[in-house]
């Protein structure tokens, strides 16, 4: 939680209403309206931080439509900049503790889901806080569509192997991995500003996409 | 393919046949016969090379039957001395070359298989070739145990990728991953000669166990 104090971000969004969705749980079921191409498939990124990763996306693939959640507010102003910056109108920001995503989406609205750098919660203990814990993946199953498609990258090597386990104890099938994302050389990824600043030091990204089996 | 002629090694073998099965296609079905304790689990493992992994691993379980194959006979000999050393009575090395696992072993033989830095086979028209494309995941099935599994370690991020992808494709659970196995500390795993080398530089080797769904 970072607690520098940005008094006018509540201003900013509001100001910035067709990036910043001001009553997203009105939107549920009904995301699609709040874009120009409502036939656009409809990607979501969980903790879009400062918004490298989902406006780099917004540009790079226009026939797409992206939501980003991120809980801090003065995290999620630097996305609405870099989103504006992108000048893509295929974007949406959501300030909002997505603690469950079935109180956002409706069933089978979302086509892909992206998990970047989630909080690892290392300890056992705290193994159900992980973004790939089996409830987290319920909620996921649900909001997306069938056979729908989960992207996870993260530099931490534990919440990795913990996930790739965890997707296939839940019966999902790994359609791609990488254990060095940046090795790879992928022309396509599009990094987030956390995993540019780790991967120049040498260390490597995890990737995996996976999906429900139908 | 090492070339070192070794014209000794036959007579080794020979000498030596409380360790290295001299009739290996004889033993189908019958392979516990030929351990002193018959109702122990048998574990097999593909490219013994030098035999540092199943002496060591000969050594930790004592209550394991373990058989390893190697293709390579200028390479067994040392592995039929590293079990002569390590002293352990449950080791049994085989000589040949295991195209199709079915000659060697009947349904349900095997308990547990382990892959050693299998030859990775890197480019995409020899996929056939590696040793967890679907073919040999068929062959492995058959001669496992059901819910029998398979333990792969590799210094080779290509083939642990594609590997994971194919277990995942054929249905097989993922039940333990690391991605940096030398970071975990673990004080069971018995590293293979080739696997010390390369971690002793500082690389990565990664390891998994998976199981095939009953």
């Amino acid at each position: 939680m970072r607690l520098r104090n940005k008094p006018w971000a509540d201003d900013y969004m509001r100001e910035n209403d067709h990036v910043v969705v001001q009553k997203p749980f009105e939107a549920k079921g009904d995301w699609k309206s709040l874009f120009d191409n409502k036939d656009n498939p409809l990607h979501l990124e969980i903790g879009s931080g400062k918004g490298q990763f989902i406006a780099g996306m917004g540009k790079q693939h226009e026939d797409i439509n992206f939501v980003g959640i991120e809980r801090v507010k003065s995290v999620i102003v630097g996305a609405v900049k870099k989103v504006l910056d992108a000048g893509t109108s295929n974007v949406r920001l959501v300030n909002e503790d997505a603690e469950d995503l079935r109180d956002l989406f409706e069933s089978n609205e979302v086509d892909h889901l992206y998990l970047n750098f989630s909080d690892p919660w290392p300890k056992n203990r705290h193994e159900k806080r992980r973004l790939t814990f089996r409830t987290f993946l319920e909620q996921y199953e649900e909001v997306l569509v069938p056979g729908g498609e989960i992207t996870l990258k993260t530099d931490n090597r534990g919440l990795f192997e913990y996930s790739l386990m965890s997707f296939s104890q839940y019966g999902m099938l790994i359609e791609d991995v990488s254990v060095d994302l940046h090795a790879d050389e992928d022309p396509l990824n599009v990094p987030t500003e956390y995993e540019e600043k780790f991967a120049a030091k040498g260390q490597p990204i995890y990737r995996c996409r996976v999906r429900f089996r139908t």
